[in-house]
C-alpha cells in the first residue's frame, strides 16, 4: 500500500513539474510585457507606479479564482510576483 | 505621441491579464495535484513536510528560467506559492 501510494505520489509530482514549468514560462512572457509598458512610460513621462493598475489586477485575478486556492493566498502569490517585475531591469 | 502611449499600454495590459488568468488557472491545477498528494501521504502515514522536494521544485523552476526574470526573484514567487499550497484545506 506505501509502495503503491509512492509510486501515486512520484506520478503527481511530475504533472506538478510539468505545471510549474509553464508557469515559468508564462511568468517570463508577462514580464516581457512589463518590460514594454515600462519603456512605454520612460519614453512619455508617465508615472511608473500605478496603485490603481495593482488593484485590478488583484480584481481579475480574483474574479477568476474558483479554488482550491483561497483568494487572499492569490493574492499573496500576486504580490510576489509583481515585486518580482519591479525588481526587473 | 503620450495618447498613442497609453492605447498601446492598455493594450499590453489586457495581454498581461490574459496571461493572469491562465497562471491562476494553473496554480489552482496544481492546487489539486498537491491536495490529492497530501491525502496520499495521510493514508500512507507519510511526513508532509519534505524539505528535499522543495528544493527539487527551486531546481526545476529555475532550470527552466530563460528570464527576464532572475532567478532570485522567481524563487520568491514560489515561495509564496508553496506556502499557499501549505494553507490549503
Amino acid at each position: 500500500m506505501s509502495e503503491e501510494a509512492i509510486q501515486k505520489i512520484e506520478a503527481l509530482r511530475k504533472d506538478i513539474d510539468v505545471i510549474d514549468r509553464d508557469i515559468v514560462s508564462r511568468l517570463n512572457e508577462r514580464a516581457n510585457l512589463a518590460l514594454e509598458i515600462r519603456k512605454l512610460k520612460a519614453e512619455s513621462n508617465l508615472q511608473l507606479y500605478d496603485p490603481e493598475r495593482e488593484e485590478r489586477i488583484f480584481n481579475n485575478i480574483t474574479s477568476v479564482n474558483n479554488g482550491p486556492l483561497y483568494d487572499d493566498d492569490l493574492r499573496g502569490i500576486y504580490e510576489a510576483i509583481l515585486q518580482a517585475m519591479k525588481a526587473l531591469d
